[in-house]
């Protein structure tokens, strides 16, 4: 029998799909099981972006071009100036998800054996396009008390090799949901300048900034012209995870170019999907005020609850929709599988991603999990009323 | 600045698209250009898959599972076992695109430096995945002469090395309209047996089998499970390129689970295109039956109309919609660009392929041309006249 590849054999499997035959197995028990595990929002796609396809759909689904239709991308051009982000649409490339903008932009910027450092706790999906890029993980460990925060710009630079090509950083973050400043991302600016590398923006949770505040994307920083490259996504903005739409930005023309060729040798991205993404652009401000009021009211409401367990800690997150909460625990995965097999309160449980899997250095964020919340503020009060439960009478 | 890959570098650009500004030039001084150089049919999409997603369009365009859907996968099995090709749902997973089932299969049984050997010419784009994948094509060289049937088994058989790990048919071919009988797939069968080696087809042209001729999977030689690996799409099929849904097809459960981890980091294929896909399977025969005629009648002109002029010669494609013609002439770029920047008779031209894109030996097939047959007879014959008369007065 011929072997599969040692790259395949490294892919990194997901912390939350090792819990699915958990989950399977407690809804054949007939557990009702609240999902804080998951990024698939349950807010409603914009109607107009699902009516598009209705009323557009062409007598052939023919390919696009392969840098997206130069009409969406002139629309998303314009979408960004409303941010105050100058970009043109000649910056753009539209991708299959903000999963294939990734892909292309390690395998512009990156070889085998280089180095991308990225802050820990994160996306836990950055590992597998590294693995499958042969690209190496550097982690930079920011920490449950300081919320998150950027980690002192010195211990960026400490881990600066020739080999290192670019920082990644998410922002809002998945799976911290922190937001980082103007400031930080100002240090960032200078580091990357200092040493030539690229600045990786994971921006795909841009319009899910609460408290009033506004995202700053490294694409304002002017300075930065030729070493930031921006991740994007329909995904998260209009809860349209399904459309696999999302796009690669830089205003550097070489590594447009080169991501172009990537582009090129899978044809197109999906062409229904780029109706409707096209469409979600005229999505009026109230959607994004009401989600957004919405997400506030469900975070106030998920760290207030969580904030009256004895040994929890969380931070205070300003923007996504997740947050990284440290439980009294020594193993989250068996934690969590336990949530799954063993535990009910009057036949209810709760899915939790545990935390370690979005960690690079092994050992760390092992008492940690991931709360997302997509659910509604009843059914998140209930979860954490769970959680409570269980942990009074979990034994490690 | 900071400097791009060596991976992004190497990345090959497609021969088509080299010459696109000259199309826009031939444009812009008001040529009518025949495109003969297209993979993208004209054939109407049946109406089942586009009045699907109008139909079923749901509330919250969610994730599917990163394998595709159940109910879909189901489907699709029972599509192969109409074909006689014995598959359960679970040995499928739904990709974007023929392209993504590429670079699974790819990431799944191949490292950086290993080889695997393709006949050429091939379609162009196994190089830019190769390239992508650090993986290097070792080509075998059919011949025009020979209709370009699979070269002697021992010519692949003298380029195996420790680092091989696969040959890579295209069946029927692109760019050569080559179909493989089931003899060639029986020898291939033995030598990759013999030398532990997966064997990965192609097929995304099944259905255009022309002259009665039935197409032979790989996926029916029972001997191959361990070691076949089937590349599927909706593309040609149903004239559904734009919709981005392929499918990797391998009753090999390793590489099944292994390619389902780089499923899972990119986290699903697009849902409103796996709507239109699964209502596809619907289409009647009489939909394919009149393609395939309307293919053999469009393939019948432009093979006849090819070989009354002199110094071409062509050979009698019984597959897909290609054929490569070799032309009284040194280097079929420079004639291609030719023909769009000088050349017009009353003012309309053609666009070609030059073919030396589709081999990866240096010098070779720069005398020859891809030819896709997706236009019309009437102006199939149009074409071709403009290539006679063309052919009449080029100079190398």
């Amino acid at each position: 029998m011929p072997s599969i590849s040692n790259k395949g054999q490294a892919m990194p499997q997901s912390p939350i799909r090792k819990l699915v035959p958990f989950a399977e197995k407690a809804y054949t028990q007939g557990k009702t099981v609240y999902h804080l595990n998951i990024g698939q929002p349950d807010i409603k796609t914009p109607q107009i972006a699902l009516d598009a396809v209705k009323i557009h759909s062409p007598e052939i689904l023919a390919y696009t071009r392969s840098e997206g239709s130069e009409d969406y991308r002139r629309k998303i051009a314009n979408y960004y100036a409303k941010k105050d982000i100058p970009v043109k649409h000649d910056d753009i490339i539209v991708t299959t998800g903000g999963s294939e903008a990734l892909l292309f932009t390690f395998g512009s910027v990156m070889d085998v054996d280089d180095e991308v450092i990225i802050p820990e706790p994160f996306y836990a999906n950055y590992n597998g396009f590294s693995t499958a890029s042969g690209v190496k993980v550097v982690p930079v460990i920011s920490k449950i008390e300081d919320n998150f925060a950027l980690p002192p710009i010195e211990e960026f630079e400490k881990l600066i090799t020739p080999r290192t090509k670019a920082i990644l950083i998410c922002n809002p973050g998945n799976p911290t949901g922190y937001l980082y400043s103007k400031e930080e991302i100002q240090k960032l600016a200078a580091i990357v300048k200092k040493h030539d590398l690229f600045l990786i923006a994971d921006e795909v949770y841009r319009e899910f900034a609460y408290d009033g505040t506004i995202h700053y994307s490294i694409l304002q920083e002017e300075s930065l012209d030729e070493h930031a490259i921006v991740i994007d996504s329909v995904s998260k903005r209009y809860s349209m995870c399904g459309a696999r739409i999302g796009c690669m930005v830089s205003r550097n023309k070489e590594v447009i170019q080169t991501a172009l060729k990537f582009a090129q040798a899978r044809l197109s991205p999906p062409t229904l999907a780029q109706i409707a993404s096209e469409a979600a652009l005229d999505t009026p401000q109230s959607y994004f005020d009401d989600v957004i009021e919405e997400y506030e009211d469900r975070r106030n409401t998920l760290i207030r609850e969580l904030n009256k367990i004895e040994g929890v800690k969380v931070g205070n997150p300003k923007g996504a929709f997740y947050c990284i909460a440290q439980l009294p625990i020594k193993n989250s995965d068996a934690f969590a599988q336990w949530l799954l097999e063993e535990f009910d309160v009057n036949g209810e449980t709760i899915m939790v991603a545990p935390a370690a899997g979005f960690y690079s250095t092994p050992g760390v964020g092992m008492n940690q999990i991931r709360i997302a919340y997509v659910l509604n503020k009843e059914s998140l009060v209930k979860a954490v009323h769970i959680l409570k439960e269980a942990l009074k009478i979990y034994k490690d």
